[in-house]
């Protein structure tokens, strides 16, 4: 199983937003659906093995964080707009929602009212990566096997806090190449690159 | 100079769709507008050495070209909502645009009538490839120096005359890894591994 655990700083937790105006109007939740998008579809469907949270971290309902599982999870839609829509229904059918973890919505999507301890308690013996530019090259560094996670930033990256949160936890740090990229770009090469290694230990038994 | 020739089959090449229901009403432009800013934005902004032919064969107007250049493009923002704005209001500007090449509408943004042949006799000496899943691994191939093209089939892939064509212009096959991706996916990763074979040139010089 591979997480994606994407910490939107001002990303809003509440419906409150204008899917006409999604940049301006949700605290950049646009950077974490796309991230979700290619975290979980690929040409053919939805990836059964990878599951996403994402941390919303603005807004009068926040903290808050909604799971995406890509084995249960339906209909999912790779535009944007689509995406808001469904973080939107279900934000708000959840406006009541407080604390003792994630609530399950709709199938596949559950939210939580908390920040990233609300993650934490889900991850069980988990190897944990922190995706940051100019870290050891994801490409040359060993993977632990079993259960992988991935904390990706936002637009602006990590605060402080987490950052510190995050060293606490011992989560590793990774980088994708000589950039800094989106952070669905990343997600994206993080990805493939998991792919590739699952792809070279299929035939490796075979 | 790295450049992308997007083509949508279906998408649509006059401003008749709706920003409200992208998928449904442009034709599937929306993967074509994910690609744009897949190979034009990082998180520092514009690549200047990057640049994008979207083929627009959908609708009334098709077939055209819009060309979106990296080095003289202005506020180019990467949700899907601002970008369907931006190509809308360009392909409305040049509503009575007939043939005799790509003709500058906004800074970066040209427009052209006509498919294929009208980027074709942009490319000059560069090296061509076409994306296709299962095809030699980018990782693995040499990439001619100088100016590169990558052609990216949209959700649907390429149809069999498109797939001649490139055939008959010798570009050269080249695949991602071990699943089919979609279109924007595919983008990021060449452009990672482009991002990487010029930074390792680059250390290598200095």
């Amino acid at each position: 199983m591979r997480t994606f655990v994407v910490i939107g700083q001002t990303a809003s937790a509440s419906e409150d937003f204008s899917l006409d105006d999604l940049p301006g109007s949700s605290g950049r939740l646009d950077v974490l659906l796309r991230c979700l998008r290619a975290a979980l579809l690929f040409s053919h469907g939805l990836r059964p093995d990878a599951r996403v949270y994402l941390v919303l971290r603005g807004g009068p309902q926040a903290p808050r964080v909604l799971k995406v599982d890509g084995a249960t999870c339906k209909f999912l839609r790779p535009d944007e707009r689509s995406l808001a829509t469904l973080v939107k229904k279900t934000l708000a059918a959840a406006a009541q929602a407080r604390g003792g973890g994630f609530v399950e919505l709709r199938p596949g999507l559950a939210l939580a009212a908390g920040d990233l301890e609300c993650v934490h308690v889900e991850l069980g013996e988990a190897a944990l990566y922190v995706l940051e530019p100019g870290a050891a090259d994801i490409r040359t560094q060993d993977l632990a096997p079993g259960n992988q996670v991935f904390f990706v930033g936002d637009h602006a990256g990590f605060d402080e806090a987490t950052r510190a949160e995050l060293a606490a936890l011992s989560a590793r740090p990774l980088g994708v190449g000589p950039l800094s990229l989106h952070s669905d770009d990343v997600v994206a090469l993080v990805s493939n690159e998991l792919d590739r290694r699952a792809d070279t230990a299929g035939s490796a038994r075979s």
